[in-house]
């Protein structure tokens, strides 16, 4: 999506590491314009799929998620990243690694909001190595629930989540995909 | 507003010990378009501040003040709860005591975001003790940003947080204020 892409290269920040900053659009600072704008686009790419629910993972992916929410009428449920062991109540759970955090997440989500009638599409707000929405590939099989479909804002291409998750079969959307970057300098697909 | 104060009453559940879930539409699974209606009353409400801003904590917040914030046209800032404590970069930094979780957490936000320019709306999705909206208070505070009011959507108005939050002179408009609640029964201010 152009509109992204454009927005990037204007205020993305490339750091050693291949750490890209978009935390003054995206994901600290989120600008819901550029959100709703993205919403329409995936609304316009899984408009034949019967979108009946959004899945995302907190925290970053939640706003956006919303936001394109709002395009297709549906309610958007966010996997919790739990600190708590003792979680009283009936939830699907999946152990996701943290490259922010490092270590591993138990990341949960109540059964009472996925099930076999769920034809969901998956959000989030960076793919690289793909453990968010694999978490939530694994979330939605314990449901039983049908995935239609990732929408993602960016994609490091050059790291092999995508790769990964679509020779799996998942239809994978990313409204910008980044080919290479180095400080000062990032190249699309 | 009766919108949200009919469905807490509809599908809000009260549990022991001064619980009240409302993960159906508001917290883990969440109504989008109430979100809306929830995001237009606010607009309305603080129409004549001037509010180029909106400030919430990660991360059932983040999800409300994202749909609210297209009502005003304004950007949002989540703040994070740290894990990490060596945190790099200029940061404002508070400690927010957690009820849910227990202990404390570290709750930042980028300096690159904030600053004294700033008449900001705080959003939060539940008012209990008032720690959250305390430590976002103090985090402004910390800017030099002023802060216009917080919108909040469920307060808990047997607690003491509201009260003490505006006994400081700030402006809490609250779109379902709770006077008292037993399991089976909510009643509203």
């Amino acid at each position: 999506m152009r509109e992204l892409e454009e927005r990037i290269r204007r205020d993305g920040i490339v750091e050693d590491g291949d750490v890209l900053k978009v935390d003054s659009f995206l994901n600290h600072q989120m600008d819901v314009e550029l959100f709703a704008a993205m919403g329409r686009e995936w609304a316009r790419l899984f408009a034949e799929e019967g979108v009946n629910k959004i899945l995302t993972i907190e925290a970053s992916g939640i706003g956006i998620a919303c936001v394109a929410a709002q395009q297709f009428g549906v309610p958007v449920v966010f996997a919790k990243k739990s600190r708590t062991k003792n979680i009283a109540g009936d939830v699907y759970r999946v152990e996701v690694p943290s490259f922010t955090h490092g270590g591993v997440s138990d990341v949960i989500v109540s059964k009472r909001f996925l099930g076999p009638a769920d034809r969901l599409l998956l959000i989030d707000d960076f793919l690289a190595n793909g453990a968010a929405l694999e978490g939530l590939l694994e979330l939605a099989r314990q449901a039983g629930a049908l995935v239609v479909g990732a929408g993602v804002a960016v994609e490091k291409a050059f790291q092999p989540g995508g790769d990964r998750l679509r020779a799996k079969g998942l239809r994978v959307e990313s409204l910008a995909r980044i080919q290479s970057m180095s400080p000062g300098h990032i190249e699309f697909c």
